[in-house]
């Protein structure tokens, strides 16, 4: 068994969203498993276990992650991941991933294939909300797929929307006010919101959103009213409906798992896709065990790491 | 987090069954937080997620362990397991215990748990059926709780039996026949059959017995008219209905969830009992996450481990 500590460090970031593209496909045809990740939860935040395995990728294991806000207080991340991959002909727990970085990226590599399907454009007015990790790794991979003709980004704190734009050097960024920022062809949603901050009124025909915050019971950053009128895919169905962007609206009665378009994986093997350029598209992300597993698939076998004696 | 390859070298045997006796009672008392287990299956095998939390242990984790029957062909343990272990208050993993030891000896634990309030005997002749780890752990534990006159084991292969006898030195201990094993007061079985080996005609008035081996679909050591005129009682309902001793006879109709008597946390807290001296019971176990976790709150801060750097 080998653990990992910095498995992100020699990847080669081109390879990640065509990885995350063949893991919702499989997903899509039904060659994967991946129960709904399970949630344990404490008084100071909670953590979940994500099993899954991959078939085409050779490669199964356990994704664990916390969700604790109040951690940045006390020097530690919000987030952090480990990874355990097991050998699939013995069972045999053979990787331990620091998969903190990995979990970024690999969400941020969903919202590129979403965004390469389902935006309308080829070049594109980029708005972001929210100004940490997240919202770096969507710019950061979106940016492989598409050609992003200028950034406006919103934060909380202004402050940290301006220092954001100075993470993303080579792109034309500023920081602006929420409905500014909705002026865009695709928007990327990555607050931990539990009330809608995107009005409905903002956002005009034929754009595409990938909501990314919503990932636990009682998580919202859209509109309902955006949800909708819109063409809603997400990664997974349950997922999506216990702890995604739709969650909540599902709980008030203003949506149901029955108005879901489809999944991002249908969309990849084109069984699903946006039907016109004036439609509004809404990717609702709640990050699947099988990203992970993909991303990490990239990593293996590409440092030492560290022995450790198992069995 | 640190990371020990071996946690029960220097495990105190002697506070095992109380800490175990002690989180089926916080089950019971609806304290812990534990999903049902979650299966991943492969051609070879299959692996079971076990997330967990224990408030009144301040312990929370998820144990990771396989199922690959053809392992011991080439010199693996057929079942292997690791357990991480979370920080409560920042969900940081701080430890990481290889747990395939340890699981045998929770599980042998459990047993003893339930040897304790349902066997109608403080002196007992004990049945075993099967003869490997998890046989030794169940005699092991439960010889900790009653005064155990004599051992009958039963394997497939006798010389078998003849070894785990030598492996028991200080009990009088010999090699039998099935039914001469469950002419007993308190049978153990723990072979992966997937079908009935004990007959009802075998079994008389007053035994307790541990059906221990039954832990995914499919498998079954009872024959069904045991249960049906029993006393069963399981680790958890949901687990039990799923993969336990009752699966199969469930799913043939001959057993229903609404024929359990309670749990064996219900039976440690006094909420539910053996009725009479004659009655038989059944103790379903299919293996809790809340054990693994106790018997590891026992171990941490025991050793020193490896120091690895995360995050």
């Amino acid at each position: 068994m080998r653990y990992y500590p910095d498995p992100s460090r020699q990847l080669d970031l081109s390879k990640v969203n065509g990885v995350i593209e063949e893991a919702f496909a499989e997903h899509a045809r039904g060659r994967v498993q991946m129960p709904p990740k399970v949630y344990i939860t404490f008084r100071e935040g909670d953590f979940r276990t994500m099993p899954g395995y991959i078939p085409s990728l050779d490669i199964a294991g356990v994704k664990i992650v916390n969700v604790h806000p109040g951690n940045p207080g006390i020097g530690l991340p919000t987030v952090m991941a480990l990874l355990v991959i097991l050998d699939i002909g013995t069972g045999r727990p053979v990787s331990l991933l620091n998969a903190t970085d990995l979990t970024d990226l690999r969400t941020g590599a969903g919202g590129a294939v979403a965004a390469k399907y389902l935006s309308p454009h080829r070049s594109i007015r980029l708005g972001v909300v929210g100004s940490g990790r997240q919202a770096r790794a969507q710019v950061e991979a979106i940016g492989r797929e598409l050609d992003i003709l200028e950034v406006k980004v919103w934060s909380r704190n202004e402050k940290n929307a301006m220092q954001f734009c100075t993470q993303v050097p080579d792109l034309e960024c500023s920081s602006a006010p929420l409905p500014e920022v909705c002026e865009c062809d695709l928007l990327v949603t990555t607050t931990p919101s539990r009330e809608p901050l995107i009005m409905d009124e903002w956002i005009h025909e034929g754009t595409h959103i990938n909501a990314i915050g919503a990932d636990a019971p009682g998580k919202e950053e859209l509109d309902p009213a955006i949800l909708r009128r819109a063409r809603v895919f997400v990664d997974d169905p349950a997922q999506a409906v216990h702890s995604g962007e739709i969650n909540v609206p599902i709980q008030q009665g203003l949506f149901s798992e029955a108005m879901i378009a489809g999944t991002l994986g249908e969309v990849v093997i084109g069984k699903k896709k946006r039907n016109s350029s004036s439609e509004i598209t809404v990717f609702d992300s709640t990050g699947l065990a099988i990203q992970d597993l993909a991303i990490a698939s990239l990593t293996l076998g590409k440092q030492e790491g560290i022995d450790l004696k198992f069995p």
